[in-house]
């Protein structure tokens, strides 16, 4: 796409490397951009550095935080010794909106993918055995998506974890609650029915 | 969405006022920054800044442009007579794609529509009538996009253009070339059929 501006090309160029964003959907966006009032395009870009220049990660679970010490790993309500180990914020937000997990996370920042050049020293991995070695833990879940990737650094970890004296548990895959039989992948309806529950378990949760 | 940063939520925010971003896209998105270098995020913020307080449109047609007069408008191979209506620089980059099109181009900048409270005094509409009243214009086409909004700016224009010995026209509605008759929504096909052609010209065009 040949632009008749090189400004205007810039912006595009700029935004079209976000993910999810092609040169048509950015050329959109700047033209939106344009006629919206110059603050708006400042407020954007302002918060844009501001986030990336000062963002700061919680020291001990290493998810996005304002504070040095996170609020859920600073609240004397949640039970250290479990940590779920996720792979980024969202997935925080996500286990918390369920309001059923009483434990901490420990945030990875991504998961193990050779391909886009991510290795276990990019992520929060040598960490997390620390912890596990210099503080109380009894039990760690894996909560990672289930992808090659996910599987990947599950597995790295656990062969990290292995000697220790603790429990490792992954949250359970199986059909979503309301959802049809029938409709389901073979993967997940078989892996549900290998990993089938003690009906009294399934009534009391 | 709760967010446990302040600085996060305040780019989610502002990026979630693009069109067709909401929270949990802008979310992706600015987690996708915090894992690129530094520079990335500067860049990008950099060209929005540029490229809204210092974009420049061209004095003739009104469309984005480096310079005071826009290549097309500048260009001694194009007719100054033969005037083109569209919407934005979009519009132009896809009519100047065919390689049709010898005219030049009035870039109104949107279309009247009172429910955004975009109105003709927004739009370029008076240089419009300005430019046939003081340049030699035979020919006024509207390519603007068939929709109420569309219709009811053609229509304005039209009014305002009515006294003026000027031809007016607007692009042909019809059948996509390639495409099946039966796939064809009822309207385009009814309007492709009134608005027929001589086979000749057809054949030859």
């Amino acid at each position: 796409m040949e632009l008749p501006s090189k400004l205007l090309e810039k912006a595009v160029n700029e935004i079209s490397q976000l993910p999810g964003i092609g040169k048509r959907s950015a050329l959109r966006l700047v033209l939106h951009l344009l006629k919206q009032p110059k603050e708006q395009a400042n407020d954007l870009a302002e918060a844009i550095v501001n986030l990336r220049n000062s963002v700061q990660y919680c020291t001990v679970c290493y998810t996005i935080s304002d504070n040095q010490v996170c609020e859920i790993c600073s609240s004397p309500h949640r039970d250290k010794s479990v940590i779920c180990v996720v792979e980024d914020i969202r997935d925080v937000m996500a286990i918390e909106n369920t309001g059923m997990f009483k434990g901490v996370y420990h945030v990875l920042g991504g998961k193990i993918n050779p391909i886009e050049g991510i290795g276990p020293a990019q992520l929060q991995i040598n960490s997390l055995v620390d912890k596990v070695k210099k503080t109380l833990v009894s039990e760690i879940i894996f909560a990672l998506s289930s992808t090659i990737e996910g599987d990947t650094t599950n597995f790295y970890i656990y062969k990290q974890l292995q000697n220790f004296d603790i429990k490792t548990s992954t949250i359970a895959r199986g059909i979503a609650v309301g959802d049809e039989l029938e409709y389901a992948d073979e993967v997940t309806l078989g892996r549900s029915l290998l990993q089938r529950i003690p009906y009294k378990t399934s009534v009391n949760t």
